[in-house]
């Protein structure tokens, strides 16, 4: 249902540029297929790598039709395009961020960022106030909120069917081949290596890299702040001095009580769930069976929620695509839903018509900024083992 | 690993034309998402609808910039052009295909088209003339065979993993809102209705629509032919005249027992699954948990391969996309799979450098025979109640 | 709430004896332990082996008063005890069930027997003309009907919960370590190698052994009976002549359909499921997750049925022992139920109180009867390839 | 294997007396039961219940041949008797274990006690002085270490498979029928209020109730003991006094990280699980799937340890019955492995041979001790919002 919708409403598709995915990116294809997806935007230019040589050849390889050797570049030979990109994917590594989405806003572009938005608060403080500024749309690739039965559960939980909500607790757990985190560092290939460098690769590596997406969703889901933290961040493998594990305890602003904890030494494993418990039921999703959500019920059997039951919430339903909304999928699905989202705020903004309110709550620059005011009450806490106030962003 | 490669073969996306897909397709929009998202078709032509005037305007809201009135038309058109295309997906309805299946080949275009392949045996034998006079690739979308985790279980038979192959049994079993056959047929769709008439929908629809998908799997995971059938088919809902419910035993070419069972009437459910066993160990694959492949190994606890794990074949390493292989992904990412054998297919075709030898093990027009060839001794045995042998086709 | 009944009601436990069940007897423990859970009787009398030395010496080490060296004399001089047994159970062999049925219901004893009744289909119908005649209880071990979740099942059917019922399918697979059939078949163990000897174990090894539990499972929860059978039997590892597999379709008093597989030659396997579905829902229990029962229904999400929830029917909590029905319990409380029926029938008949009418719905005589007929239906489909009536017993 | 070992080694069951487990009891029940399904214990003494004419009754009715109106009472006069129990259950309210361990141990009995051991720290203490004076064996019922599979993985952790241990992570969360908490304290049996009643059940309920299970099986599947706590307890649910919910981060005495959540408050939940990662691989474990053990495994498949797989340790095997070892067991065969641990220690105490080395490893004295430590840590730790050292025990 959401295929094509930019040709439907504005006659065309928008036009994209992108910053990184060149070469072993991890998130550069998939920021490409998301973006191909549903048809909504066409990839006109990029600065694919920090090389421009091989930035040229790759974009060649991929049929993007321009390549530049970097952001600013890109972004001022566009601007005198008349058919000059519109908006702006940023995939490059997170000490990056700051500078490309200065840039972006400054040269009036849109922008779908990669996590984190910035490497401080600080910086992300000065985004919110510059992506207020140039009145532009800014979407945060917090893609789990893609997934279709987490939008179900935060419809749940808006609707009130699990009440009051006091319990929050999730889990990203990884140590699967080519991890970051082995028993043996042999295993983790040489070009990921700087990321688990303290100095380069930030305060906490397991709180920055995973934590920080439970902490979205459970903000996400529950559509309440976080407003106090207890942080226990460290190595858990010893002789190594990033931190691969982090233990958050916290409370939200009603009260309710959550943690989380997210590991890169959990050998063999890989897991990312969240359960959010009310005074009427609960919910539990985990990634691993993506197409279900487990509901629990006061006085009731659990009900096993998926793509194909009746009743869904319109926010869920929204959020899949066919056939019969019947047939499993998976991550592309939910990044893509973050296109969706970016591509209907930006028409609506161009005046195409109002966008589906649901898609205003796509991750933003304030989700980005609640990110960066969480880490840094965490690693305080942490450090002088005491239980911080998170600064709260309204 | 799949993107892009028909631009670094050839330098261009290929030419591609849909017939089908407009309106309430439940397929042509699966069809569009999986051409697209290894950006390896360009989508040049289509005749989406019957009804000409719906067909523009639908091919107008998608983007696609020639529309026609008939396949035909389509057809002589674009051979006229220098830029017309080159391939085309057939999704209509099923007794449509063998009619376009041999406009197509005749046009001298590549063709890539729904199961069934035809409605009869003997269409399909005529169409396996006609393809390999044409010398054009034909590839039908048995799209479950496109799950990496079932080319995996191939894979595996295939390096003797679970050594002599001699117990299959499968299952597709269908019931959820919105299905073909539900206690109250108010809930059947009225476009849908025509599916259910046994004059217009074939002499089986359970086995025809569901049934040779599960048959398809016994064949491609084991690599063996079924030889001989039993089958009970018929309505297990009374009052009803279509078949929706199909039980078959079968025993293969090696002797291996196998049986399936595939209804739409199992209310409230949705359900495919299939199991193989050698004596040396089996597998167990279940599109509700379609990342995992469970391994029974004597003498050992069962292993859980994921898309993550160490040591995949390499046929279900190429089945997937990153990032790290470590995501879950579903029904899109397996369609998608179709569409780059087939385009691997053509580009081989073209001199474009040798396709990946995996990619012809994509569904064929044998594989199409071979289903029609199960579907009619199936129908057979169950209304002389006898054991039927199979044709074979070599 | 099923603890010493016997005591309440009759202020002593029952009397009961024992038949086999010495040494490296897999189901020996098993009904010693389920007659012991619930306190209803003391285990007075033994001939657990056929070597009296042994048996002596067994019966010594577990503390059983009077131990003798056949069945004949137990039921001999027992009857001449005031303090005699009233009840045996026999846990022997297969082929020497009917002799000791026999001697026992002449005895005048209640017997609780493991499955299969008898070796012939002629000697099940003596049996059940001896038993009404005693007018004594006979209770058959089909110990997968005493799980909780099973008897929930049956009473939802009853219930109407599932709507008339139209399909039926369940399936039975081992082959995990030191099961009768392994690709090796060194890793038998020689004291069973006698079991698939078909001149010592019968004409269908895995028909009779595990395949009329999914049988009697199907008869159970639908409360229909099975009226026609197609029958596919034999070896599935090749070199052997014993049956090591069974694919059987059938059809029920009311049309529905059904099938079931059942083999010892699943390598690394070992499944025990079954499903049913009427036109309002269906429900699946797999002996694996036990205490889970899953409720598909249409419209509506599938519900997780378990030992906890509210409004379970009566006669799953019946079968459930505490805390609050909420913890996991296994084969042993499901085998112990069907010494809680045995004991409840006995104390009716002797006129301690009405039996729950519930303790009535345990497999009988009439069930060991059905269980000989159904065999005989499938082996003779199998030897001719024919559909086969199962005859009806009322 | 379990069965008779104290007829076969004293050739006779050794005599319990119980204390508690009249009329609503939840573990009343199952320590008879558990206590019977061996066949080690005679139950001949009992103090059911505080009300002394209910108390014989209900004796009467289980047919315990003696009942008294207290412990002291039952001590002395069985002290006096030739036939006297040698050992007693305690199975009564929290508040007075202390009382009952102290007068058992003065009359020279061996002990089975419900946890928690004590009501304080103190207390514990007290007790762990007096058992080793009087030379009595002391088993606490932390009965989920009786699960074969937590025993797996801790001699798994003790044979090195895991590797070094740096990860331990556990959740108890309830909320279903007949639990403490639900949203509507309605709900909540009148006579179980007390147990919400900060007063009289103790400054932390969900803690003392069952997160302290979870530091049991954390200590005992590792082997490492916790020293340091931050604890976070209180109310989830509002307008109520007791502790209903208990977060506790932790570090191990080897530097491993930790955390438990504990809930009364999961409204319609029902869970228990802990898992456990070293640098070579991991283990998690529920009790919904009890019967089963997650192997995560460093560039492997993770593997499915069941009951009948190949190459069990021998801790899990002692504690599966068969047939087999391939059928689900639970709650009671776990509680029943308490009861063999408890007869072996009393029997090797007897001369009566050398118990079995693994029944040593039962719940002691020193496990309540450690409980009672770790609980009294938790508390000053979430009062004053600090780390707290956690007291070791040696």
């Amino acid at each position: 249902m959401n295929e094509n919708i930019a040709i439907r409403k504005l006659g065309r598709r928008l036009r994209l540029g992108i910053a990184g995915g060149a070469g072993h990116s991890l998130i550069g294809p998939v920021h490409r297929e998301a973006a191909r997806l549903d048809d909504l935007f066409s990839l006109d230019a990029a600065v694919l790598s920090s090389n421009a040589e091989r930035g040229d050849a790759e974009a060649a390889a991929l049929g993007i039709p321009r390549s530049y050797s970097s952001t600013a570049e890109m972004f001022a030979m566009e601007k005198a395009r008349p058919d000059g990109i519109e908006a702006v994917a940023i995939a490059t590594p997170n000490d990056s961020h700051y500078r490309i989405l200065c840039e972006a806003l400054d040269a009036g572009l849109h922008v779908i960022c990669d996590k984190p938005l910035t490497s401080t608060k600080a910086e992300a403080d000065d985004v919110l106030v510059r992506a207020k500024a140039a009145g532009k749309v800014v979407v945060l690739t917090h893609n789990y909120s893609g997934y279709a039965m987490v939008r179900q559960a935060r419809a749940m939980v808006a609707a009130g069917e699990l009440g009051k909500i006091h319990q929050i607790h999730g889990v990203y757990a990884l140590g699967q081949m080519g991890r970051l985190f082995e028993a043996d560092e042999g295993g983790v290939p040489p070009g990921m290596r700087w990321r688990i460098d303290p100095a380069r690769g930030g305060d906490s590596h397991a709180l920055v890299d995973i934590g920080t997406h439970v902490h979205h969703l459970a903000t996400f889901i529950t559509q309440l702040q976080v407003v106090e933290v207890m942080a226990d961040l460290g190595p858990a493998v010893q002789g190594r001095a990033a931190h691969d594990s982090a233990n958050v305890m916290f409370r939200m602003e009603n009260g309710a009580f959550g943690s989380f904890w997210a590991t890169k030494a959990a050998s063999g494993a890989s897991k990312l769930a969240i359960e959010v418990y009310g005074d009427k039921g609960g919910v539990l999703w985990e990634q691993a069976d993506a197409n279900n959500l487990l509901h629990m019920r006061q006085g009731q059997p659990p009900a096993l929620i998926g793509r194909q039951v009746a009743g869904l919430h319109p926010a869920a339903i929204r959020a899949m695509r066919g056939p019969g909304y019947h047939f499993v999928e998976g991550y592309r699905e939910a990044f893509a839903n973050m296109y969706v989202d970016f591509a209907e705020q930006i028409l609506a903004m161009m005046g195409k018509g109002a966008a589906d309110h649901l898609a205003l709550e796509a991750p933003s620059v304030v989700d980005g900024l609640r990110s960066m005011a969480f880490i840094e009450a965490c690693v305080a806490s942490s450090q002088d083992r005491q239980w911080r106030q998170v600064e709260q962003v309204s």
